[in-house]
């Protein structure tokens, strides 16, 4: 069920950009769990959260600068080093949608804690899971589920961020074909200073049969650290979820077995950003669910913190911030099981696992890579827009076709951009197409969400068809403004204006206009 | 010359609520320094900045989370502790313009430093220079220039925050009437473990004459920690401005004697609003100095840093970053001397000395309470917008065009949204109307400053003029949105929106909506 769903929303955006709005894709609100998974789940919710409230302390694995000893044991005998490894291999098995919801609760109490489980199994051995062999899933996951061995991912350089096909480290294959001979360094590794077992990315040399000409591509490889030679540097000074170790990791002539290649030998590439695109969604979870914590928080000052004789949250300027707050979460929480964009004021979460600015990029020219030879379709597309409009709740068909009337536009807008596209304006114009895109998504899974709610009359439903009017309100006002920016002759100049003053800027090495007193 | 251009701006932003465009208060770019100051501020630069390049160790501080010995010394040393004080009392005599200039240095490298120094004499013994009879500054003032006593400024109490006046802290007249018995305690104090001095507030009883009715009003009272009873707590852990002391300070029955009362008893909050308004700028300054130097790093990042096969400054999302950068710390330099907002990512700035929240208010009511009697005079204000346009140079002039047509659109609306104004709207509409005067007063002043590099022929002056251009066709969208938005029916439902989402999540003490999945 949930694997359906999650390909059909990650296939939304693309199809968006086709003139294509596959409503059925999320319309109605998709069922993602059958009643036994959902019976599974509900038997974790519990103990997890007891675990949170009573077991781990946050304060203390932030002043420590590393979770509590006691806290890692009673999260290895919860099972949680393992929850997406296979029942067999000593794992809980669980789904996507299942595990987000456990990493929401993780994710409301202890960040910290969270990268670390996060590192661990969203990344850190999910190329095992996804491009392992029998045998490695074998060897590797049962020690890996357990928690006895704690994995890390180890893709970044120091030269090598958001372009990670430049990475340096090498891996060069023996004369007898036996090993790998492994060097270079890693750097941002979460959970590098404590794992025992890496997903290491290598550049190999690799002889094309037809030319014979020599190239270096990437390939990923499983590195135990006891195969020697693998060290890692002491803790980063951080600011933020300072129990989550983050260390340099290198490698000085790592002998690495042939058979711990993942995947094929020059895949390495396409095994990585699998890995990322498969992990992502559960940052977005543990931020939905630190949000909504936050939330109480907030709350809880606003509904007990008197100034100027009232409550605070009887001022405007404090109820315009929790609404705020309350609609985040709430498109937080629909979007997660395929999100790849997070909006959280806390900074290392816009840079881990691809930074926002290069998702932007990822979702506006994957649409338009796409959406190149579907344009024709698109007029077609439109004139049924609603195909499936029964499902969308009487209620909210307003916002609905506010909803739709905003995607024509933006798609009509759209191909126009295609024909008149300056290639030295393309990321100012993809930022703003990527907003769109997100804005757009948005509105649909709450609208979606918030028909769901009303057709089957929860009691909530009146307060979630207000979060989803007062969002598709703004979120409309948002995709026309940066439509009729993109759309005016305005927008050439202002982009000519930003590259000239970053250009001058970049020149001076620092800011160009002298001090207003002169000196 | 400067205590004149500090008032004409301060009053610029009244004036513009009446509808009274002081173009001369703007224009032309006013020259705040006279030779003489100007000469003696060319000498300090130099000296100051190289102690902040080689003396201070900003990671050193923030480590240690206290300010080194050796540099406190040689902050005395350079009267780094007394820069407004007379000279004649032990300072350096320094006006507002030449203080900020200096702070902007501070704010570059240390603002740990800079909030140690600030609060010290930006409200920490600001009262005695502004309030403090002729005995009261030759006692206190030359060792507080010297630095030999640190002085911290004691407003803040645990049930209040922004409403300064529901203040706690008492201070009773003893039967002899020469001496208050102060008893209370004082949260978030600057200095607060480490000063000598401290401005404190507390309410008094005081008999009306004409009723024989006793209320309690509050006085500012000069208090020594040497007087007894004065105790600190230990130093608040931080995430920022480590090296700046932040602690309690109780008062226990303090033996206060009559003679340390700061102006008049029962004029303490005219004496705190009075500090406050007066030390705000520097502030402004100091991360006017800030976003300088970390505009330096940012560009040499970008200059250096290889992705994608090219320097990173090349790509549009790059660009666009700098551009940003580069334009609010074009309005923020400017705006210093008389600015009251703070844009920057640095959390604590957006509460220090006023909230920004309870700054956006500030703004909004000062100008609709002064601009309640003048709205007749609006008509005949905007038939002759630009007094003294010859001033403004010729090449600027269309930017200036949309800067007064802008003004005429939001003051128009102003003189409408005074009569049909909801109460139950209240800061939700201020705060959009703080938010319009902001950008507002931002652009004149950015026009003025582009003006006059345009006249005098700087070298700058192109890239001057496009960092106008650039803000003024944002700030000016921005406006129009705001007052599109506040004028439409849209606005009166989104509120409504945020009022009630906002009421249920309080009363709930949380989200309302149950998880997606259920459970």
């Amino acid at each position: 069920v949930e694997k359906k769903a999650a390909a059909e929303s990650k296939s939304f955006a693309v199809n968006m950009f086709k003139g294509q709005i596959a409503t059925a894709q999320v319309f109605p609100f998709p069922k993602a769990l059958n009643d036994e998974q959902e019976q599974f789940l509900r038997e974790l919710v519990g103990p997890v959260s007891k675990f949170f409230e009573e077991v781990n302390d946050p304060a203390k694995n932030d002043s420590l600068e590393k979770v509590e000893d006691h806290t890692m044991e009673g999260l290895k005998e919860m099972g949680a080093f393992g929850l997406q490894v296979p029942a067999d291999l000593g794992g809980l098995g669980l789904s996507n949608t299942q595990y987000a919801r456990l990493v929401e609760i993780v994710g409301a109490h202890d960040l910290g804690v969270g990268i670390t489980l996060g590192a661990h199994q969203s990344i850190g051995f999910k190329g095992i899971l996804l491009f392992g062999n029998k045998a490695q899933k074998e060897k590797y996951l049962p020690k890996l589920a357990s928690g006895e061995h704690i994995a890390a991912f180890c893709l970044t350089e120091p030269a090598s961020g958001s372009d990670a096909a430049s990475i340096k480290t090498t891996a060069v294959l023996s004369p007898c074909g036996k090993f790998y001979t492994m060097n270079g360094s890693k750097i941002w590794i979460s959970n590098g200073g404590i794992a025992e077992i890496f997903t290491v990315f290598a550049k190999t040399p690799m002889k094309d049969p037809k030319t014979g000409e020599t190239t270096d591509k990437i390939t990923a490889f499983i590195v135990e650290r006891s195969f020697g030679g693998v060290t890692s540097g002491p803790p980063e000074k951080k600011m933020g979820i300072k129990a989550s170790n983050t260390a340099e990791v290198y490698f000085d002539d790592v002998r690495v077995p042939a058979d711990c290649v993942l995947g094929e030998v020059g895949g390495g590439f396409k095994v990585a950003m699998n890995i990322l695109n498969n992990g992502r969604f559960g940052m977005a979870a543990a931020l939905s669910g630190t949000m909504k914590s936050v939330i109480i928080k907030a709350v809880d000052h606003a509904a007990n913190r008197t100034q100027f004789g009232n409550k605070i949250h009887t001022y405007g300027a404090i109820q315009e911030k929790i609404a705020r707050m309350t609609m985040l979460q709430y498109v937080t929480e629909v979007r997660a099981p395929s999100s790849c964009f997070r909006r959280v004021d806390l900074r290392i979460f816009r840079i881990f696992e691809g930074t926002n600015d290069i998702l932007r990029l990822f979702v506006a020219l994957n649409g338009f890579q796409n959406a190149g030879n579907h344009l024709k379709s698109l007029q077609k597309a439109l004139k049924n827009p609603i195909g499936n409009a029964g499902l969308i709740a009487g209620e909210i068909t307003k916002r609905a076709k506010r909803f739709f009337f905003t995607i024509s536009f933006f798609l009509s807008f759209g191909s126009e951009l295609m024909e008149r596209f300056d290639p030295s304006d393309e990321q100012f114009v993809l930022k703003r197409v990527a907003d769109c895109a997100i804005d757009l998504y948005a509105m649909v899974v709450v609208l979606s969400r918030a028909s769901r709610s009303l057709g089957q009359g929860h009691p909530s439903a009146q307060h979630e068809k207000m979060l989803c009017d007062t969002w598709c309100v703004e979120a409309y006002d948002r995709v026309v403004r940066d439509v009729k920016l993109l759309q005016s002759a305005q927008s050439k100049q202002l982009f000519n204006n930003m590259r000239s003053i970053s250009a001058a800027v970049v020149e001076n090495r620092g800011v160009v206009s002298p001090h207003p007193l002169g000196f």
